[in-house]
């Protein structure tokens, strides 16, 4: 302090040359300057600037030489590389996940006697001995019960492969929650709230690792095959973007500027929603629309081109067996009817409800997870829930097989070679029709059957969901929402059918739905209903129809699709803003500034900036009078990131912005290898050096680690102003000035913890955005 | 000025209240403040504070009443209102312009006897005489030589003939030239370069008017009609904004904020693209990557909306007869493979030598007639050029028909019950295979003959198509693009088949293509061809694929259409980076800032910003010495559109902007009607009026119309960083302090010049990018 004495009056130097100076900064003298700590935000403007200062020193170096030209022209090109590798890597993998799922699913039934890595399926397919009406069963495929005591029927044989289900499945989830807990603890949940805030700025070390990458695929398939209620879809997408973390690695332009690294991680994200739909447009939209931050118009071609060579790969590898590229592939033969609005938008009301009760209990139940002694036995909590599942799933047809079949099922319109319960209609002998034109006919038995049972699948998968998603393993939560909306969907369906054909004379139904035709599709209402009923979870809008398009490849049916999800997204958003994924950003504390809240508060920069009104003076250097020791001691006594600088105490007038980490490396730095650098040392951050008495000790210049263009706004700002500054930049921290004078500082933390504030304060407000 | 001294010391107010000073701000006092002249940019900050302001107003009022509550929902919803009315109306007007222009596209060959409303086809449909193989002949269709000579063959008949197909060429385009130059000289053109200036925020006056509208709908009928080569797809663009800005006014939601206005013309774009092709998706990601600016998720959500509505609006109306909502509906029947890829990628490079030739080509002979006396007699010029097509494309059965039945025909699969003389193929009378599997055969005649009319037309097209887009009447260039690169693709595509039959044993033909199968689909080639040659011009990436997407409605030729756009683009890029529209912005000068332009120099603000360093010091205004004379002095002879005003002139520091419009405003404002503002009273923008001698005249208070939160940044940032801010942010101007000085400013005008400038002195380095 008393070295500062004498000097603080000297005038800032005003030749300063910037552009020099930008250049000793991006020199990066001393390793991990520029780089962040774990947990922490970066700096989009500063990572932007990296790169482009990467891209300009290559291209002046490419005029030098032939080779030289050659590398620039690879390094233009490694993007396209690195989404050609995502694309290969992630289709391949899902193909991987969705062949093993099928094979592990079946599993827990029985065995292929004549080659045991055979699905079901499969084993019936290639086996010769198979009628087309009987084409599940086949003797090469044996149930457990049957295999171990020879007799396939009768109630010991029930017993012993309803124990061998509930058996298989605490196996395989005991495997996958060990193996999460052992190796990698990030691989749990969908992963979805962390890549968007990953997305963005955020830094999670090993959350997109290698490690990550290789569990979180094994314990997907473990636990996909357990029969919990869970979905691949989310974990794909986070299986995609650590392959995309992956190849950033090989290439310096990715590994090394956290912003470019970012623009990979949203094509990826493209390429996982392609692959686990076969929904590449869709999936490029969901990039856009859900997870990512800051999308520029050559990543959205990127993208495009990511999710396109991924859902080739899925193709090439054909794990359906339909070369079909979509999970869920369907085809209606009737068009629909205006009147059926009405119940296509009861459903999308229904899609909504039960988004909001999912949201809002599973959240309950995650922040009890979170306080309570629950959160310290996870494996004890999985076991617990798959017993549960297990058993309450196997005597029910529809839940004990898997849930994506169930969907495929509900989805199916009712053709006259369908097998399934579902289609048990009475057939009148006296009509003979072409086999794909179906006239409506009564329910048969099996229907009403199907109902029932239906209806207590749809209470079990509605309870049982809650519990399940956000438990120590890959859960995704697409499918099981899906399945929910596909049930209330089909019974729907299956109600209006029999009413237009019971009651055909109604002014309702009869300007379309005259006897013996085809008028009602309960099929497309299971469709209508998982739209909704995803749209309600996860508030999607654009991407859910087109992926719902995708699936159906018609334009025909976008009109029921888009009012189911509007009314779903309506009614949810009047309970509430936040969509499951933004909800467990919000528990989990993350730091996320959404793009889609309006701030529409009239608060000022002067309201949010620190120091508050009783707070001590801010925490500033001075340009040529603070000593290594105050720095020092100012480090150890705050936990700010970074200091403003200002010209001397008593003008305040703001000349740059340092960064605690960089402040901390380059005085290490300097009392390593440069002599005379003292505690006593006067500290600078101006061109030159300040005159100081010769008895002082040598001072240190650190006008390198110094950002001359520090982001200000005046304490009159809107916040909304602010707020949508720091969004549309991606700032870490803006400094509030009056007339040139520092005033404060705003963090991201300040912005989030206001806008929070200002919520709840007014909680009235959401309903009319 | 003597008023001044003594009171330039007085301290600034330090007690400033900055919410009661907005809401001052924004009560708007007398009219007109707040709004924007014409040519002049938007700010877009200050549009969206004022819709939040303005929806805070609207929820504090709706907990008062029932009434304010229904008006506030209402409010809410109106959005979605002015969606589905910009989906019905501007389906309405595409599915008009559709009808109308079949009937007067015929009208230049013949008229229907029984109803001369109909067009050939319609007449011909509705005919009981007409049989399946003459579908096109029919007794009530004659053409002028028959209906007036009675002779329908014979040279006589083919003279006269001829002569009227001119005849009414020049008839319609001088019709549709005069209607433009007399009632709304904005009309002319595609106005796609005109809406994305006006989107990024530019202000021109009737552009989007009720009576461009209509003379735009009316003159686009005529323009198609009289065979130039041009489209309707950019002037539907243009009308459905038209229909957008037309709804606008019947909100004051969206009619007095030019923010949210853009936000439903970005909307309204997409619905014009989704009626022009019949491809809603397309439409909306036509509009997010190529036309729009600002374009928050609520955009894309809406946009989808309205691409929808009018996408099914079009259906309704069903002009092409066929219930499709696509243009040019195509299926085909065999796969692609990859060693077709060879081709489609040569098609790319041609669609990629095509897109820079045209818009060299193009925008030379724009800057001419700009420059010359050709742009003083613009009927004159329309005459001449149609004249020159209608003879010219007369002879050729190719051009002479409407330039999108001659896409329509070339993307076609040669079914067996094509007639048309590309599909002459020779058969093989030993083979019967079913009807839609059709072998490669060798090519008769006709296709010879086809090839030869197909090449002519291609030169002829190419040609024509440079001089029409840019002339005074309404022209579209993606159907001319489309056409170009369609003939292109199926002369490819011929030659590919018949080297494929002639020479299956060759190496690459060998694996696909044996005797009597059917391995090449020359109609694909068209279609890739097409859309090459679209990306070339317009660059447009996605959004193409997208569009050719719906347009085949499958999954399988995404590759082959993604190859050739890539190609495309790429090999149009590396001569320029401007597509059509850009080039189009710059020649007219309009201040556009380019989403998609990469700044990668290393300036600094310092280097851009005003004054210059031998420039006079900026204009600044004091905040509580200057008079008003002084004020109206700097208004008369400075030309800014705003002034700085700072503490002193000595301390330069910075406390607010002021425009020059609500400066002129307000001044006039308190002259009339406010007592003792004469030209010695001192001009104030403080809280608290200075201390003035008594003998001073009363002073001025304007802090109302002070922004006290002006954008500033530092000398120092790297002018990417400026570019970065403009962008993002929309602002119209920026102040450059250093530590707390006002030491100049930076407009958007500076931005875009020093851009220019930069790209100019080094084009280098546009190439790696």
């Amino acid at each position: 302090m008393e070295v500062g004495e004498g000097v603080s009056a000297a005038t800032p130097t005003e030749e300063m040359n910037g552009a020099g100076n930008l250049m000793d900064f991006l020199d990066e003298p001393f390793p991990d300057v520029g780089t962040y700590e774990d947990f922490h935000t970066i700096d989009w403007l500063r990572e932007k600037s990296r790169d482009t200062d990467r891209h300009r020193k290559i291209t002046s170096k490419s005029k030098e030489s032939m080779w030289e030209l050659i590398k620039s022209l690879l390094d233009a090109w490694s993007g396209w590389v690195v989404m050609l590798l995502i694309g290969l890597l992630s289709g391949t993998l899902a193909g991987v996940i969705d062949l093993a799922v099928d094979w592990m699913t079946d599993l827990k039934e029985g065995v292929c006697l004549s080659a045991f890595w055979y699905s079901h399926e499969q084993c019936c397919w290639t086996s010769n001995e198979t009628t087309f009406d009987d084409r599940d069963k086949c003797p090469q495929w044996q149930k457990w019960a049957e295999l171990m005591t020879g007799h396939a029927e009768g109630a010991g044989a029930y017993v012993l492969n309803y124990f061998l289900y509930v058996l298989w499945a605490l196996l395989f989830s005991f495997l996958a929650v060990s193996l999460v807990r052992v190796f990698a603890p990030y691989a749990c949940g969908s992963g979805i709230p962390e890549i968007k805030t990953i997305l963005s700025g955020f830094i999670i070390r090993g959350y997109l690792g290698k490690w990550t990458l290789l569990i979180k695929t094994v314990t997907l398939v473990l636990a996909v095959s357990s029969g919990l209620s869970l979905g691949k879809e989310g974990p794909l997408v986070h299986v995609a973007c650590c392959c995309g973390n992956l190849f950033c690695s090989l290439f310096s332009k990715y590994s090394k500027n956290e912003g470019k690294r970012r623009e990979v991680l949203s094509a990826a994200a493209a390429a996982g929603v392609s692959v686990a739909f076969g929904a590449p447009i869709g999936g490029v939209l969901f990039s856009l629309e859900e997870v990512s931050y800051y999308f520029p118009l050559k990543t959205l071609w990127r993208s495009f081109f990511a999710a396109l060579v991924a859902a080739f790969t899925l193709r090439s590898i054909n794990p359906f067996g339909n070369s079909r590229l979509v999970l869920f592939y369907v085809e209606y033969h009737t068009p629909w009817y205006m009147a059926e609005l009405v119940p296509f938008i009861l459903l999308g009301v229904f899609g909504g409800l039960w988004g909001t009760l999912f949201i809002r209990a599973n959240i309950a139940w995650c922040r009890r997870r979170k306080t309570t002694q629950l959160g310290k036995y996870p494996v004890l909590e999985v076991i617990a829930v798959t017993g549960i599942t297990a058993v309450l799933a196997y005597p029910n047809p529809y839940t004990r097989r898997s849930t994506s079949e169930l969907i495929s099922e509900l989805f199916n319109d009712c053709g006259a070679l369908e097998s399934s319960q579902l289609c048990d209609y009475i057939n009148n002998p006296n009509m003979s029709r072409p086999v794909d034109d179906i006239p409506d006919r009564p329910a048969g038995p099996g229907v009403y059957n199907a109902l029932w049972q239906l209806a207590l699948a749809l209470i079990f998968k509605i309870v049982i969901t809650i519990f399940t998603f956000g438990m120590k393993i890959p859960s995704g939560l697409f499918i099981p929402s899906m399945a929910v909306g596909a049930i209330a969907g089909r019974i729907v369906g299956i109600a209006v059918e029999q009413m237009a054909y019971h009651h055909h004379d109604w002014i309702i139904f009869k300007n379309w739905c005259r006897p013996g035709a085809d008028c009602v599709t309960p099929g497309l209402y299971a469709m209508v209903g998982a739209a909704a009923c995803l749209g309600g979870v996860t508030r999607m809008t654009v991407s859910l129809v087109v992926i719902m398009f995708e699936l159906t490849g018609g334009l025909e049916y976008i009109v029921p699709l888009m009012a189911a999800a509007v009314t779903s997204k309506w009614v949810a958003d009047a309970f509430g803003k936040e969509g499951i994924y933004e909800s467990h950003i919000q528990l989990n504390g993350y730091p996320y500034l959404d793009v889609r809240d309006e701030f529409t508060h009239r608060t000022l920069a002067t309201d949010v900036m620190r120091p508050r009104r009783n707070d001590p003076p801010l925490a500033v250097l001075t340009q040529d009078s603070t000593t290594v020791e105050d720095v020092e001691t100012l480090i150890k006594d705050t936990d700010y990131n970074g200091f403003p600088v200002v010209v001397s105490r008593e003008s305040e007038r703001l000349i740059g912005f340092v960064q605690r980490r960089d402040l901390t490396l380059a005085i290490k730095n300097a009392r390593q290898k440069q002599d005379g650098v003292v505690s006593s040392s006067v500290v600078y951050f101006t061109e030159d050096a300040p005159q100081l008495l010769a008895s002082n000790p040598q001072p240190l210049k650190l006008r390198r680690i110094l950002n001359l263009s520090p982001f200000t706004v005046t304490d009159h700002t809107p916040m909304e102003t602010v707020v949508d500054i720091f969004r549309k930049l991606g700032l870490r921290q803006c400094l509030v000035t009056r007339s040139g004078r520092l005033l404060g500082i705003i963090t991201k933390k300040d912005v989030l913890r206001h806008m929070a504030q200002m919520m709840n304060q007014d909680p009235e407000s959401i309903m009319f955005n």
